[in-house]
């Protein structure tokens, strides 16, 4: 094999295009595939990166030198699956079976991969978690929660746990920014569905008219409380609370400012052996994007994912069980 | 096997003491073994942790109904070593070959275990990671650096990684407040021989009085600057630095307050791949001592030293690599 990691990216919208930039910067990686809802593009020597960032929103990867149109480019890049490693899905999750039922369509076709995900939703996340079996029988790896939150926060959370012999809670409170809502369609409207009187459904079919017209009622702001985030599945798993009622999510998304309206941290509370209640703090810095702070972890946790495999540990696990490793 | 992980610890001072109380209050360990300097302690079924707790700082393990007195303590518990499942090494690193020729004599004796430490000096880490192959022959799993720093915030350092491209520099910044320095005499030492002027042998020969004039010089603070310390050996492995000289380590220690005379903080600065500069941090409560996290990361770092071996990946690996898990 070679030395790089063979990457696909499943998805080309704000965080497939940003994973497409951050491998392009790393010498043990290497895009071969990717898709969009029009089509893929497949290069076993690796994609030509510069072209793929030259794609404006409304271009197809389908339009690349070495793009094709398909009707099914998932199903496409299923078929191409003994020529890569590892795929990092970077795919809107609205309904939330939608991405476990693309892990099914690889598990079904015999593929042997690691996968990482940015999955947001604790019953999409439970979704995933059914499929541990089915990954073990075909030799694969799944990281499931591999973003920001859940992922960069969460492992922190478990980090901060060690220091206390009880965890009364987690609190995760996310700021984002981003200059150009229509970079990011599907995160928008995965944001809205967490709205009192929207859900998964109601958010999806929403058009773009609908969401514009959300967004003038709110200044371009969506302040979003108790969230159902994955967080606390992965956080439960890991042992680091009992109920899933002791991780709270929320935050601020200004769609109209690429400036952070709040900072992103998770503050855990905890006792001490000795008694001590006490907070540890994991805070990220104004300047990082949403994309550099879930692709990153992302692509760290599919190294690991990769080094799973190799010891012959298949499956499904949390973000919260394993460090994700540096990408050179 | 017992599904408990049966310990041994390996110092009965301050950190020995902390170890011997979390252990108490966990469902999943069992402490059964522990020596210092005048003797040693067994029990198969759990030693008696309450009265273990009751001894004052002037008495040995070796006048508790489970102890024995021995010329060599650690040789009586490398005797025991097929009672217990995993080695918590609270003992004093002075000189830096101590700790890494204890684990010579288990690997002698062909001890098949998992070890965690709470080692701080990037020498002493080094002489730890010349033992890879003989504890890969004992088919045991090292832990290395698995207090607070390193450890809890050099964790914290490599996800803090994730967002960035590239990294600039690792501060850890430190405040450590006990109210009496002798519970913590040999951490004091160990602190002293990082200040201009002192060496390890030089410290680790001072008399108590002598410690007890510089401390009155100083009003019973030690600040200390660019450290000596392992955090730069373990980042550097874990490809988060690609020199050690980007990791500084410093703090201030007050031996006469229990109050932190400083926030202890780990501040990862990088460049995303978006060419922003910023910086995250992990930030640790003040109400949490140094025992807290220091002994909760390295019981942690045990539970998956654990399940390393139960896979069977053996070797000494940094507090870097994994995830601590959380013991209930």
């Amino acid at each position: 094999m070679d030395k790089k990691i063979k990457v696909a990216v499943l998805g080309a919208g704000g965080l497939g295009k940003a994973a497409v930039q951050i491998i392009s910067l790393k010498k043990e990686m290497s895009l071969v595939a990717i898709c969009d809802s029009m089509g893929y593009a497949y290069n076993a020597k690796g994609l030509n990166t510069k072209a793929l960032l030259k794609l404006t929103r409304s271009d197809s990867v389908a339009g690349l030198k070495e793009g094709k149109s398909s009707k099914d480019p998932v199903g496409e890049i299923i078929k191409l699956s003994t020529k890569f490693d590892g795929v990092f899905i970077a795919l809107p999750n609205l309904p939330n079976e939608f991405i476990p039922n693309i892990i099914k369509r690889f598990i079904k076709k015999g593929a042997s991969l690691v996968f990482t995900d940015a999955l947001k939703r604790t019953r999409a996340t439970e979704l995933m978690f059914k499929l541990d079996s089915s990954l073990k029988k075909s030799k694969s790896v799944y990281l499931v929660g591999c973003g920001a939150t859940p992922g960069l926060l969460t492992g922190a959370a478990v980090l901060a746990a060690q220091s206390f012999v009880k965890v009364e809670k987690v609190n995760i409170w996310w700021g984002v920014g981003i200059a150009n809502w229509e970079e990011y369609k599907a995160t928008i409207r995965e944001d809205i569905a967490h709205m009192p009187g929207y859900s998964v459904e109601k958010a999806s079919q929403m058009s773009d008219e609908e969401v514009e017209a959300l967004l003038d009622k709110t200044g371009g702001k969506l302040e979003l409380h108790e969230m159902e985030h994955a967080d606390d599945i992965l956080l439960e798993r890991a042992g680091v609370v009992s109920k899933r009622s002791q991780v709270e999510v929320g935050g601020i998304m200004d769609t109209r400012n690429a400036k952070k309206p709040v900072s992103t941290a998770m503050t855990l509370t905890g006792i001490t052996y000795n008694g001590q209640r006490s907070s540890h703090c994991f805070m990220l810095g104004d300047e990082t994007t949403m994309a550099a702070n879930v692709v990153g972890p992302a692509l760290g946790y599919m190294k690991k994912a990769v080094w799973l495999k190799k010891h012959e540990i298949y499956g499904i696990f949390g973000s919260t069980e394993f460090m994700p490793m540096v990408v050179k």
